[in-house]
């Protein structure tokens, strides 16, 4: 099901998102229900016209004069994201990171289970992370054939990071999530989100030294 | 010491330059002595017309003609974000995320360094994560005025992250690389960098979802 109405979303307001679902979120939480345009648009720090074209793209929300029903905006960004509809994950890497984001509870509340975690060292293999046993990589491919998963995790070091892509991609996974520092090849079709953590790091050191303004 | 020209250099620019950096690393490590400004704007993924946008908040690198030299441009991106100046840090959470982060060699390389380690837990405090003594966050403020440090981490649960962030303000630290999931709030002056892992996750969920066309 999907309720685009464009063929293809500008990459930016994809982008942007994942903002409005924290802002929406935020604002459903201290039981705001109805908000204007121009108070969403400054809590988004985006323009009110930036704000009408990005939900223009998924279809019209606002009614004139009555601003949107957070709630309703709320429902309708977690389904243009996909959230809330269970969607399967397998994690490759059970180190400190990959350790983390399977603890990591957000992810949970917004519909994304890790089913199975992997790893290579025999010292990791059949430790218990959050309540998963740490399989064996090796049987990775027999695993997700038996269990098509959609979203595969990468959190090994680069130099194993495109083999397990490529066993990924040839047992179905549709969408990578690398943490891995290396850029992944993958055919058509198959989606890579590389998390480059030290480049907000990066944005924090430029701020700092250039005595930036503050603020995001 | 700082070369940038134009008072403040727009947003949308300084979140492109880890991009910067990471390209022309790639580029530099594979050899490549010079670029066009055609192929630099292509393997960044931005027109030729943005390209020269960018550099012109910077100063003006290219030669008409000649394109750009891939070493000094690197240097240049790397003053202005900081780079290899030696960046103090200091860590507040060592769970696994934080151990995690404790371990990322990519920081070291760039000049980034953890010198100092904190946590509440009586079972965390005192091990060693990657060579550093875990310490006990109630030393936090005594320790940073004896060792005034740039930059600190907050990888605590988010009911500890505020309280965190004010001692480390307190005591001199100018920015705050926060990865616990609330809003920090911090003066004028000091700079928050929140790391939001979910949502790339959500982008991916999305592209997946909604058949997007492939690339970044």
């Amino acid at each position: 099901m999907s309720i685009i109405k464009y063929d293809v979303i500008p990459l930016v307001v994809i982008k942007r998102l994942p903002r409005y679902h924290r802002v929406l979120s935020e604002l459903s939480a201290k039981g705001i229900g109805r908000i204007s345009s121009q108070e969403l648009a400054a809590t988004m720090k985006i323009t009110a016209s930036q704000l009408r074209q990005d939900l223009s793209c998924f279809g019209s929300f606002g009614q004139q004069g009555y601003g949107y029903r957070v709630d309703q905006l709320l429902t309708e960004v977690n389904q243009i994201l996909g959230l809330n509809y269970g969607t399967g994950m397998i994690l490759v890497g059970a180190g400190f990171l990959g350790k983390a984001l399977v603890n990591y509870e957000n992810f949970q509340k917004r519909g994304f289970t890790i089913q199975a975690v992997f790893d290579q060292d025999p010292e990791v293999v059949g430790q218990s992370v959050n309540g998963i046993k740490v399989s064996n990589v090796s049987g990775l491919a027999t695993y997700l054939q038996k269990n098509p998963t959609e979203i595969g995790i990468i959190c090994t070091p680069a130099p194993a990071a495109q083999e397990v892509a490529d066993v990924m991609v040839q047992s179905g996974i549709k969408g990578i999530w690398n943490f891995a520092p290396i850029s992944l090849k993958v055919p058509e079709g198959v989606h890579v989100e590389h998390v480059h953590i030290s480049e907000s790091l990066m944005v924090l050191s430029f701020k700092i030294r250039q005595q930036y303004p503050n603020g995001d």
